[in-house]
């Protein structure tokens, strides 16, 4: 649906509910996808959007709910009658229930705590007691569940009476009586399967699971090395207590990406997207390390101080330092960054260091030479005022320097990993800072071994 | 499985091969999961691995080979016989053919298709004439088609018949006589249907598609945003082709995502894994940015030549002109990094530009106000040498640098997206510079309007 079909549509809706056609608001939201009808919705007012929820079936109103957003949710929620509160709780699956419920404030939360039945309120507050980012915290325990002694006739059969409230048919599990997980089967091997087949004989024992307590980044990797559409969960005791779907994983990969990119980039990981954080929040996020930073970037300054007479006597040396520093920061930042994103993908582990540290030689040997040689025809084809002996040492030290960068910019993530720190916030920020700092103290190095010498000479 | 469980295990697995266990090998690859087994079989040799798809069933052996290495793929095709291609090429689906014929050789592709039936042929050579990253590249052929006047238990029939060989019986597809895409209908619907409903009265007719040349991209935001686990694929006369499943989206999304940390670090995207990428090829993705921004630093520099003069005379100023360059840096990247990505996950639209710079401006002013009092702290505390004046005015411009540096980062990426360039690549690396030179700007001008002024007065 492009933008201008999305604005008729939602002229005809404010019309339908204006004109109270329920049975043409049914059909408009029996034909239109669930998600864009969302979108529509999170366009009416209060009373508009009260209006459709009282009108529609409580299945579609539950599905348009779980697609609004947090805000637009509190301000329903606090509108709602009982019975409705629990119409949705019936109609969404766990999953998205403590989606919704755990970005709402406490009067909120205890109020559909009130109207939730005392199953209900068992399992909700049972999920919403798992930490933020594990497993728990993200499954449904909306799934299906076959007898290792069932035909395959009972076992289709189960499927068809649990599948309804299910989030997916695609696999069937299997537990022993202490609910142990002991197998599954994919739905579709179950329909491809002999009728007199019965399920423990054909059902998969390669189980692939994860723990409540488990990151989600796990259940992402699984999901994504073993082509799954779905994993089960267990608890301590190896009971299967839920399930992930991979819709739930692909925002999972999304946010892992976002925060690997913010903690490469000095940014402390936000939980919201960028325009629902607030300034406070923002300004938290980034002055941690603006200021670590700032105070780091002071040592480098030292190395100037210290070198002051030099500078003083040759100015012209200060000219360069700008461009040192950035292509030290550069060239660490390339390494960098290829190792910890290959870190985090599990492409790399520390163990391959001496692979990465001889390819990084390499390419840190070309690139070397061939910014050295650049630099040095740059100088003196367009720099007039600088003599081939000043242009030699820069040269030089734009070499070493490069080397030295992707040097330490692959060395440090696998270091990182293998001190148990995160690699995005130890190698990421802090990179530039130390690069620049060897650049500036190659620079004076190669300045007063073979450029001073030279000049008094 | 564990590293230690392996490694028994693909002893066992070299024991059955010596002594040509057929029965036992048959069982391992049985109770064990498909994507461990490839994982087993590539350590093993030529002739061993040979011997295990000689022994094991059609489809078995066909998945272990999609599991496996492009390089031991390549190495198995050149040994294998004309009958174990075409049985691999039939036990295969489509988008994985596609996917390991992308990476041959010409010879090895045409060594495949002398031994691929017609059909086969037709095919393959069809898919394989799609552009790189688009949706027709990595779509699949094998999906469930069913009629628009079947009755449930016909369809179910129907997806019986043909859900062996489709990638996914999650969505059967519903097209008219000239294949036009009608309709679609979950397998979860067609299960729980009423024996005597028509397909074409329950399916479902909100059409969500991509077309063969859309970007892959468009599709991974498609099964995201409408929770999707398979996406239809439709030719430019929007005729039905093929689909594209989540977990090949999965993969989408991960490269996506490298791709945007690789140009945001000043990286030309590269298509394989850090250990699967030549030295030549990191040397090539990476010196074109390094030299640019080398060039561009110069700029940075002839703003310290100008001012040689003033250097030379307050050699201390001299000392601040990492801390300042690094903290615009910094600051700048923070600002783009948030905007890029929010940009890409597509939070964020051009038209949102003045929310976002309202936003950052006081961001901005917040860092801006703590980074300018913590350095004058900083200066007066520990370094004896400053007077406050100096001091004062160094603060000043940390102050003014955070707050353009932000307002830069932040509009930069937006700009390049009016300007339809890639904001990853026009404002990821370009930023460093650009601030850097504002820094120094502000700084120098400061100096002359505030401090000069004093010390001469």
């Amino acid at each position: 649906m492009n933008e201008k079909e999305k604005e008729a549509l939602l002229v005809t809706l404010k019309e339908c509910i204006q004109n109270k056609d329920v049975a043409k608001l049914r059909e408009l939201f029996d034909e239109y996808n669930v998600v864009d009808m969302s979108e529509l919705v999170s366009e009416l007012d209060v009373a508009e959007t009260l209006f459709i929820f009282k009108t529609l079936k409580k299945d579609v109103s539950s599905s348009i709910f779980s697609y609004l957003s947090h805000e637009k949710q509190q301000d329903l929620i606090a509108h709602f009658t009982g019975p409705q509160i629990k119409d949705i709780l019936d109609n969404l699956y766990s999953d998205d229930i403590i989606d919704f419920m755990g970005e709402m404030p406490a009067n909120i939360v205890n109020h559909i705590l009130k109207n939730a039945s005392a199953q209900q309120r068992l399992e909700i507050n049972k999920l919403l007691s798992y930490d933020e980012n594990t497993c728990g915290s993200i499954m449904s325990i909306d799934y299906v569940k076959i007898k290792e002694n069932d035909t395959i006739p009972e076992a289709i059969e189960r499927v068809r009476n649990q599948g309804r409230t299910a989030e997916t048919i695609s696999y069937c599990y299997i537990t022993d009586t202490k609910k142990k997980l002991k197998g599954y089967i994919s739905f579709k091997e179950l329909l491809f399967a002999k009728e007199d087949d019965v399920v423990g004989d054909i059902m998969d024992t390669d189980l692939i699971f994860v723990k409540t307590s488990d990151d989600q980044e796990e259940a992402a990797r699984l999901i994504q090395k073993y082509d799954l559409t779905a994993i089960p969960v267990v608890n301590d005791e190896e009971c299967l207590v839920g399930i992930i779907t991979v819709d739930d994983i692909i925002d999972v990969i999304h946010e892992e990406a976002t925060e690997d990119i913010q903690k490469m980039n000095a940014i402390s990981p936000l939980e919201d997207t960028y325009l629902h954080t607030g300034v406070w929040d923002m300004f938290k996020s980034r002055i941690v390390w603006l200021l670590i930073l700032m105070i780091s970037a002071t040592f480098t300054g030292q190395i100037l101080a210290y070198y002051e007479g030099v500078l003083a006597e040759y100015t012209t040396l200060t000219v360069f330092i700008p461009m040192l520093m950035d292509t030290a920061g550069n060239a660490g930042n390339q390494s960098s960054t290829m190792v910890i994103r290959a870190l985090a993908m599990k492409e790399l582990s520390p163990k391959d260091f001496l692979k990465v540290w001889w390819k990084e030689t390499r390419v840190a040997l070309l690139c070397g030479i061939i910014m050295g040689v650049v630099n040095f025809l740059r100088v003196i084809i367009f720099m007039n005022q600088v003599d081939i002996m000043t242009s030699f040492v820069i040269s030089l030290t734009v070499f070493v320097t490069v080397i030295l960068a992707k040097l330490v910019g692959s060395t440090l993530p696998i270091l990182a990993t293998l001190l148990k720190q995160d690699p995005a916030v130890m190698a990421g920020p802090l990179i530039t800072t130390l690069v620049d700092a060897m650049a500036l103290i190659t620079y004076f190095f190669l300045v007063q071994k073979l450029l001073l010498p030279f000049y008094v000479g």
